[in-house]
């Protein structure tokens, strides 16, 4: 089974192109997809800066490519754009598809350690492979220069990935109504149980709110924005919990709570380019 | 049956609202869902033109709103945006769906003439049912302000509409990608021969080609935008052919053939802005 990443797809927009890979992951033991926006270059040797984008419960690798209208900005800045999928596919472990917010399409990027989902190791997918097998196979990408930001769970995800490799190379991180407390919400609490067990300690490795608590050294702001009619707002979302605990660290949040918006795309579409300048400055400094 | 529309879900993107109705549509004799997008509104009061979104083969009224990215102009600009179905649903006619092309999803813009499809009447759906029905309902718009455009079946149906209606209230169009002489190339033909039966006399009716060679007195310049990696470019489409015949005829059309562009939402996503600004400058003037 072939690693290395075979082209799918390619459709020119802005100027740039969106990329379909599939290669065959060692990390999750099974082929995944991920996106590639590759902004128009401005020489053949040019290097860009990559941002991450992870995506929600029940999304592929498409959705924020197809809705989010972020290639417009991503253009203008000179930004690569990776975006994976969300979890393992066609491994057919038993009841993986039962659920909308658990097993397919419900990675929460972490590495689980319950035997009956071993193959959930969306964290060290994201974390490890992906970026070594960008920069052996895409000299374009400046790899070491690289954000994250994503939605919901993926919001989530790309805050505990932020805040676990501070030491590491991620520059700016931000996040749309982000899961910012799973050991708090039912989402959370049903996914952590399966994949990581009994254990609550072991939650907390994974858990936004818990390892911001207790981060050091956080100087870049950490953008939100959340949609103040966003229906799971307050039972799964908790993004007060995750600020509250930002304030007792010391470390810088702008919380943006928008009025009037929802959980869906249209909410991201509306905010996307605040999010790419956001990280186009840091990733430029 | 109720023909008033009901709304059925509602999100804020770029301070208006998509919209999407539900509502029993005499002429098609099914239930029927378009969206509008509202922008915001300066007052209580105020009356926005409308501007006419027509979707391609396969398409819902789903796709434009989720995937062009429109309504950040729309917004800027002041203008509504109406995305309908592209053709009647649940009827359960025999083969309705067997074809990708034909049925369900291809209503093509036209009031078919055979009995096994007389329920498809999509001309008089969008150019009578749904300005009156927008007009008695939303008394936010100005619906005699009214432009329209589209893409590949749709560009083709808003060229259709628009030239069959000079004398009325459409102000400007402007297509993507649009089927320009179905009548002869083999989606058009297919569709035609099971809408109309035999006789081109009665194809031409519905063929923009044929339509703006008899064209009297048309002012506002046609804006086609086209990608020339559009896959379906020389077999299908055929805009060279529209383009020959506005010429012939006198008509001023601007035809863009932009580099590198396939068929997809990411080409229309690309140039979206353009179109939006061209039909902004007519429904101000």
């Amino acid at each position: 089974m072939e690693t290395k990443p075979s082209e799918i797809s390619s459709s020119k927009m802005f100027g740039g192109y969106n990329k379909r890979y599939k290669h065959f992951s060692p990390t999750l033991g099974c082929s995944m997809t991920f996106y590639i926006y590759f902004p128009p270059s401005p020489s053949p040797s040019h290097k860009f800066p990559v941002l991450y984008w992870l995506s929600g419960l029940t999304c592929t690798d498409e959705n924020f490519i197809a809705k989010s209208g972020a290639q417009r900005v991503a253009s203008t800045e000179g930004i690569v754009l990776i975006a994976p999928d969300t979890s393992p596919r066609g491994l057919n472990v038993e009841g993986e598809a039962d659920s909308w917010d658990f097993g397919v399409g419900a990675g929460f990027y972490l590495n689980a350690t319950q035997e009956k989902w071993k193959n959930w190791r969306m964290y060290d997918y994201v974390v490890k492979e992906l970026p070594k097998l960008l920069s052996e196979n895409f000299p374009q990408l400046e790899t070491s220069k690289a954000s994250i930001f994503g939605h919901s769970m993926g919001g989530h995800g790309a805050l505990t990935i932020y805040l676990k490799n501070l030491d590491k190379y991620k520059v700016s991180v931000s996040a749309f109504s982000p899961v910012a407390n799973p050991i708090n919400c039912p989402w959370g609490q049903k996914a952590f149980t399966n994949y990581l067990g009994p254990s609550k300690a072991d939650w907390e490795e994974y858990d936004a709110t818990s390892l911001v608590s207790k981060a050091h050294d956080v100087s870049a702001t950490i953008l939100i924005d959340q949609g103040d009619e966003d229906k799971f707002l307050h039972d799964q979302l908790l993004p007060n919990k995750f600020e509250e605990a930002c304030r007792s660290a010391n470390v810088p949040v702008l919380m943006r709570l928008q009025p009037g918006y929802d959980h869906s795309y249209f909410f991201i579409a509306t905010f996307i380019d605040d999010h790419i300048h956001h990280h186009a400055h840091a990733l430029k400094l």
